[in-house]
């Protein structure tokens, strides 16, 4: 096999989870702008996410969020997402929507409310038994507004203790995804805050705890790559949540920021071994402002993109230039790579799929948008208020 | 009159305006966690703003923010602060809550949205008129998620057409204060991001137009004590919305974050001359997870604390310091009056004025935390989402 | 013409000026790591930027740095440009490294050092009329490292009156480029930290004061776009110093660390009529641990394919989605223009101004590295300390 | 023991251990601005450091650099410290001004470097034997500039193998402690960037490796007390290299950029056990522009002033609150004790010690700026060019 053909067969097994959660209605603070044609039931999200699948070919499975995506029948929903040619993928939890959890929820300074966060928890592991998800992502927004307001070390405690009830009750098969986030929604003392604090307590957990890279989740200046290098070099890394963001947790689309950023966590991704269905590769995003399939569709060709980059990467050269310190020409060869116009490979390898080689003007032309605006009408729009 | 006598009398003479909207429920994008004994209507908010002026003696004035505080009769209520002991202030514009401002409001690319929000400011100015408020306060949400979304510069263009409008229709003895804020909601570019954006269109604008400073509003390590002092040498410093944050507008308790910036912020104030009621001190906060009332009530002292310790500073020692170039001389006459407990001193002015040496404590006594919490039943608690 | 002539045309006629420090050695306050064939005079700086210039066609003028580069005769170090094909450029002021200077230049404390600031500024002045360049280009080092060091607000008159000096002085033809920073070397203070200072003080000077855009002196996070939009819509953007960031002022090869940023910045240029010769477009970099002259070769290249990208945006299609509100459309032209390889545009532009359209290979074939490297052996290497 | 009797035991017992290099000139990148009086020599280092003990008594040991303080008899260097009130402490290693380390030192692609920069760090253990010092400090300035540049995770396996080494050689009472740096001197990766990486390496080569905080080496809005929390919790707190910092690595005195952080660190401490010998507290900072010893000692003083709050806090009432969930209460538990001036306890303390209460006076008064100006004429002041 040549090597552009290796390149494109690895295109070809690209998945990109995309959450359930992105197709409906988010915002900030200060407004949550709703669109028409929001889905309003965990089946309508799944249905605009094969939408993805179809045009992309390149987004298999979709994430639930519980409870916001909860359903009496989880097989039911499983079969609903066959039905459309996706499956379903990670479980996330939340244990943050609850007035219960205003001082936090596993990290709560009552045991009464951690208890009720740990059963949420426990709840998702069920959930993933019915659905057949191998990953569960705890994302906490534990933390304290203002010093002294908790403290910090018994916190950690209470995480630990948490963590490891919830490690126990999982499956053979079953992984645990632990995320962290540099602030927001807490202010002062974030309890996940940073990758050190997710990998000290997957370390100890055991290997179903895996470290997932929210790519949106740092502090200004973080060079991800070198976490993503980290954590693959320590076997930790579970999985992105890809996203991009100029300022906080932006949650903007996938490469809208900084491409080239995406670009070098791809490469370190490839570089590393992580190419593999053992780092899952999802999307976190909120569409606040834009038409939200075509924006995750978007995203989806974004990642393709830099995945592409990264594979064209000539590491020969690159090596060789490294190994006698040439600092020009190694980085000229990374750049040689990011700057090539990949998007005609792309086309290629869609064509090769069998699918439109341009995914945005095919769903455009589809008439989706105007079909769930005209019949997704009444009910409730899904959100993030549960 | 000796130094300390004339810091006391400063001291008396403080005031700084508690923002409505304050008392109401407020939370992040996740989670808006309601309080028991939030106020339902404008004339409730009124009602706790009374109590934080009753207890610090230095909180004479409330801003409203229109629509969130809109009523029929503004006379009336202007009529019914008096009867509780405080005074209207300043007059809030929203210009983000609305269907229609997805993509802006002053600088939305479609005509008719942008007469929508002028239209909106100039009922501000009618409010005023009504009220006898001194200042519009003007902040805008507008800006842009993506490159390319909107035009940059055409969005200036239209944002100096707007100012300019609302301009020409303030009275004789009303300003515009004009907000900047570095970002959010806006992730990509935000249309009036720093102090010198404000500052050139004030200056375009007249001598009514002036900048105001909110302390959260700006890029990670800005010196904002040096943008009060440059803005002061220009005359053209309005006032200020004061919070605390760690990491972005979280809008904090005034203080909380880092006391001595605030206390660096009111060196300057008072060092420029800027400690006259041409400087409007304003509070802008949300106090997310911790009781409102006593949390403004926190807020005001630490203003007061920050305050007390810049008129504290030996200006002549300090002259004479930095005139010989002696930097650790200078920096020790600032850090005496930082260091400087100032508690003692602002209970004897309390006491002066008629009022309990501690507010915090004074109204716990007070009972009306449980008052409310048992009145305030039914009804549609206040807060953000109009 | 047809569009993309029109292209081609407006990329022959692009110039970056290239800095003659950048050619001398630099490094980090840890060390200084000496290079093989460094110039060990101004003329040597200058023979080093006439081979940029040979290669790329796109850097005909060479910025001095005074007293860096200063020589009895300036005449004869123009004839000496001349004779390898380039021009002197901007002058470059230096009130950062006499002993004197340690609490700063034209806003330090005590008069005279002040005088001696603004007599070298004059001086510099005099070498502009010597050498026929346009530009003063003013950085200064001038801050506080400590809260109370200073009196941040007289210091902002000394500022003024320097300057007032200074601007009195230009001729018809010449101009003063205000550079602002946001820290280094001061730590707590500096006296033109943002946009928003340097423009308030260009303002009052007149025309020929012009702010100078460095695009690694910006708080993190900073839309640097946003700024050259809003100095070109106030007719006060006089030019540009090229560099990039990760984290502070790192002084990397333009381009390296954020190239969508830098297509970005273009593209306001362009759009904000900004790619004329009155926009200045010039490197301010520190090669510390690469090989200098190829890396300013790659600078230039790297400046010329944002330009490229810029100039193919195809801005009515732009404005078509930007009108209709069309987030993802519009985002998307923009994006087009980013993802294309213009590296085969710019190979064409230079074939047909009879270069070799790979400028870095025909660099690496000339065998100026070995030559200078085996020729300038002896005497004492070019570098920041005078 | 009443409680405050406690806290002023403690406060006798707190030692700070200032850096030899600290006394010597240091600088930015554009000027090292000399002063009168700097040492020439290891042994006036060390007599400046003794001045520093003797008017805070609080500071018993000196840290050396090696090979800034390179001797050819340690034991005599120890005994010149013990004569004049000090002893000799941490030894700090230096892998970043020899000109083999333009790429990197363990780090370095080529394997004679790497053994270049592993044998100077057997040397430091060298050095500790002979003057007893139990702790080898290593910061390594390396990492990369330019994507591309070099192999981010063969970097972290050369690095692994070169701590691997160094540790086996340490004897059964010394100890490594290993820092990590945000960015600086590299401007893209740099090797041990984070605690996480520091904290995953030290725990891989097991008890002896531990986590050194340095508190300018974060990331813009680090919460860096909960590193210390984290560290202390996981028993990986080896000491702290205390400085402060408006923006970067500024290296400004403790204390003087951010007190308020600089009390929460120290709570942390107090809070997590960590007031024992085991957390060794260091100064690490440049004194570009102030006079040096006594810039020493206010420092002490100011870790001192932040201990001693640290210590008044009362942690009943502060659990109490934090059980009890009262954010407004807690954080007033903390502030209270922040909010105390204790300056005068600190002067009693002194007293007690039989010291000038007041160290900044008395080092003013005892003449030794004067005398040390005069003698130390000639020569080679110190600074961190070897």
């Amino acid at each position: 096999m040549t090597e552009l053909a290796a390149v494109k067969a690895a295109l070809k097994t690209q998945a990109v989870e995309t959450p359930s959660w992105a197709y409906g209605n988010s915002g900030t603070r200060f407004k949550v702008f709703a669109q028409q044609g929001v889905p309003r039931t965990p089946q309508e999200k799944i249905e605009d996410a094969a939408k993805v699948h179809e045009f992309t070919g390149a987004a298999p499975t979709v994430a639930l969020h519980i409870p916001w995506d909860r359903v009496d029948d989880y097989a039911a929903l499983a079969r609903h997402a066959e039905d459309h040619g996706v499956r379903l993928g990670t479980i996330n939890s939340n244990t943050f929507q609850d007035d219960d959890y205003k001082l936090g929820s596993v990290c709560h300074p009552e045991a009464s409310v951690r208890r009720k966060a740990v059963d949420h928890l426990l709840e998702c592991v069920d959930v993933m038994d019915a659905t057949g998800s191998r990953d569960l992502k705890l994302w906490f927004a534990d933390g304290t507004n203002y010093p002294g307001q908790d403290d910090i070390r018994a916190r950690q405690d209470r995480l630990a203790e948490a963590l490891a009830e919830v490690y126990a009750r999982l499956g053979d098969d079953q992984r645990m995804l632990l995320e962290y986030k540099f602030f927001e929604p807490a202010f002062y003392s974030t309890d996940v805050p940073d990758w050190g604090t997710a990998y000290a307590h997957c370390l100890k957990l055991g290997p179903k705890a895996q470290v997932v890279v929210d790519t949106g989740h740092h502090a200004p200046g973080t060079n991800i790559e070198f976490i993503v290098a980290s954590l693959l070099r320590e076997g930790k890394l579970g999985g992105f949540d890809f996203n991009s963001r100029f300022y906080a947790d932006d949650d903007l689309m996938a490469g809208a920021a900084d491409p080239f950023q995406l670009f070098r966590i791809m490469y370190e991704v490839v570089r590393g071994g992580g190419f593999t269905p053992e780092v899952a590769f999802m999307l976190d995003q909120c569409h606040n402002i834009e038409a939200k399939v075509p924006a995750i569709i978007r995203s989806v060709m974004n990642v393709q993109e830099a995945t592409a980059k990264a594979l064209l990467v000539d590491r020969d050269a690159l090596a060789a230039a490294q190994a006698a310190g040439d600092v020009l020409a190694a980085n000229g060869v990374l750049m040689d790579a990011y700057s090539t116009d990949v998007r005609p490979l792309l086309a290629e390898v869609r064509g090769e799929l069998g699918l439109d080689p341009d995914p945005m003007a095919s769903y455009r032309r589809s008439g989706w948008a105007e079909k769930i605006a005209g019949a997704r009408v009444g009910g409730q729009q899904a959100g993030w208020g549960a």
